[in-house]
Order: C-alpha cells, then structure tokens, then sequence
C-alpha cells in the first residue's frame, strides 16, 4: 500500500528524500504561495513558475513574465503582484506567465525537485489534487512550507485533509507526522476560520491588515485542475 | 507575560535557540529516556546523569556509575540497564549513581546546556514539573526529543499537558506547535493508551515485544519532584 508521509517544515526535508525520484510530492502554502498560484491558474495564467531568489524572479520579467513576490509577507518593490491570491485578477493575468518568490513557498518547491511527480496544491484544488495522488497510486509526501523553516497550523491542517481522503484510497501511514495533521484536520475541519484564528499567520496577516486574504485562502474547490511542475 | 515555545524535533532547536541563558527549558522524551530519569529518581538513586555518547557512558563505569543505555530501542551490550522504565528497581538503584545514554533524549539534553533552567520530565512528575516552571516566571522552551530528528505524538502530547496548565497561570503563546501540542492533549488526554495507539514508537515497541513499558511511561505524579540538570 502506498505510503504517506508529512514533512512539516522544509528544515526537515532531509528526513524524507530518500527515493524521492518514486514519490509524488505535494508542496503546501495555504497562506499564501500555493493558494495564489492555484488563483492565478484558475483565473487563466498561461503559466505559473515558482522561482526560490528575488534575483531570478526579476530577471524573467525580461522573458516575458509577470513577477510576484514577497518577503516576511511584503510585496517587492518594483514587482507586479505581492502574494496575495485577491491581487491575481482575471484580467491582469489571463494568457500572460507568471513568476513567483516567496518567504518559505518557492523555496520548499525547489528543494523537492527530483522528485516523481512534483505539486502545489491548496484549499482551492484539493479535490483535484487528490484525485490525481490516488491515480498515481505511489507513495506521497506532503511537503509544508511553514514559516521561517518553523512549524505551522495550516499547512498541517491542509496536509491532514489530504490524508483523511487518502486514507479511504487505500493509503496509509507509520509517520507520526502524518497521524497528528489527521487528527488536527478532523479536530478543525468544521469550521477551519476559527481553528486558525489563533495561529501565528493569522496574526502576521492581522498586523498586516490582509486579514480578507485568509477567507480566499479557505475557499474549497474553486479550480477543478492540479498544477504540476 | 512568559512565552511558552514548543521544539517539535531537535532538528528544529536551532530556530528556538535565542536568548537560552534566559528560558527554562523542559527536555521530553516519554518512550522512554526522561522517564526512565524519573523512575530512576523515584527508587531513590543519588544522581542520574545523562550522557550523549555511548563511550563516554562506558567510561563513567570507572568512576562508580551503574551505566544504562539503549540505541535503537535496544540495550547496549555490557551495560547495567537497558533504557527501561520497568528495569529501574529500588533494589539495584538506591542510593546509586546512573549514567544514561539514549538515542534520542540524552542528545536533546546536551543540546540545551547554556539554559537559564534545564529539566527533565515526564508524566510521572508532570505537576513538580509544572509548579517549578510557574514559580520561575520565564519563559518556556518545551523540547521534545523526537524520533531520529521526526516528529513523535507522544512528546508532542505531554507539551500540550504543560501547555494546559501553564495557560492558566499567565504563560502565552504565539508559537503554531505550542498551539497544536495543546489541541493534540485536549484530543487525547481522556485515554492517551488509545490515543498514542497509532504512533510509530508505539508501534516499534510493540516489534521489539515491550508494550508493557507503554503503560509505566504513561503514570501520572508517581514522583513529586523536579530533576533539574
């Protein structure tokens, strides 16, 4: 049976990368990266590059591309769009390539390259997603970009949603990890806005007053596609 | 008000490690190297020492300590004791100095040195525990030991025991594990034998025929001291 595992910070990546060329890995950013992506695809961005430097990013504007990106949750100067999904309109972004740097996002989805199949994935496709991880049929690894390299409540909240689904498809679980986000998700999944009212997040988004972005953030199945890298 | 963080596995202890010589750090390594501390202490030994490796545990032999140690859930050959709880006796312990290596709670120790308080405990002295920790009025670092750097349910769920107390005594938190820690002891604090049913360690006992250490390591205050380092 296939097997789950959940990476709960990239500064513990190394844990996991073994046979990483047979694992599908499903990177996870709710607030924001991943989520923003997912928007951007759903409201017809021709393309969505996750790219780990602020350097790299601005160069890709001389290709062509739209470039977004923060730091500690800010936009960057001089960029297009910040990360927030609300910034991602249809008509700003309809045919064009986009490029996106983040604090923690961009980088997590870099460090898993090599893998089998690699993914983002949020609230936002997360039926899509799944059923595309159980057509696989192989082992995942769910891959939060957390803060700062620290722990977060909702990317494992997102990581457990997942796993609660899998769980049904003949997946299963001897990672701890995994066993906790589960039950974390089964503990907040009636009414998830306020399981996460307490976390740090929620409170950097609070002092940034972007607090309307958690609500698109939780939105469920807005884009019936995944995104694949 | 006094900051209550949780190190979810020592791989993260760099990211918590600011300012050490200012908080009380409690090192938790349940299954099974802080309770064996515990129940050492409770059967009346004169020191109990932990010690990161294995030869230099074999040198204090010659300084008049009872050597114990376990790598990989095993006992070390030519040791006095094993790393478990049940093996600890008042017969053989009283009065006697210990040295204890372990796979993964002696290194989460050594870690922490340089802290302004550095505690080992259990469920078996969780209220001494907590009493000192409220009467020092610091700030908290609630280290959990981990598997192998991984994450572990059941270190995780006796940092949220801590955490439940300590929130009603003027600590706080704006950590995102602290947080989950507290939430995975409200899930399972009415039957952690369930609860902890799951968890990889659990499940590796189980494999190598010691379920009934389970059971000593889940006591609650069989010992109304601290064990300060």
């Amino acid at each position: 049976m296939p097997q789950i595992e959940t990476i709960l910070t990239p500064a513990l990546f190394h844990l996991y990368n073994n046979n990483l060329h047979e694992k599908q890995v499903v990177v996870i950013d709710i607030l924001r990266a991943t989520t923003t992506m997912v928007v951007a695809m759903e409201n017809g961005a021709a393309e969505m590059k996750a790219v780990a430097s602020l350097e790299e990013t601005m160069n890709l504007k001389n290709e062509g591309y739209l470039v977004a990106g923060e730091r500690n949750g800010v936009k960057v100067e001089g960029f297009d769009f910040g990360n927030s999904p609300q910034e991602f309109d249809r008509h700003l972004v309809e045919g064009q390539k986009i490029a996106l740097s983040t604090t923690n996002g961009t980088k997590a989805i870099a460090a898993c390259e090599g893998a089998k199949y690699r993914y983002v994935s949020s609230f936002r496709n997360i039926t899509a997603m799944l059923h595309k991880l159980i057509e696989n049929n192989c082992d995942v690894l769910l891959f939060c970009a957390g803060w700062k390299d620290k722990f977060n409540l909702e990317d494992t909240v997102f990581a457990g949603a997942l796993t609660h689904e899998l769980f049904k498809h003949n997946f299963t679980t001897s990672d701890d990890a995994t066993i906790m986000a589960h039950r974390i998700w089964l503990q907040g999944k009636s009414d998830l806005t306020t399981f996460l009212a307490d976390a740090s997040h929620v409170q950097r988004f609070k002092s940034l007053h972007i607090e309307s972005d958690l609500e698109a953030c939780l939105k469920f199945d807005t884009y019936n596609q995944i995104i694949s890298l």
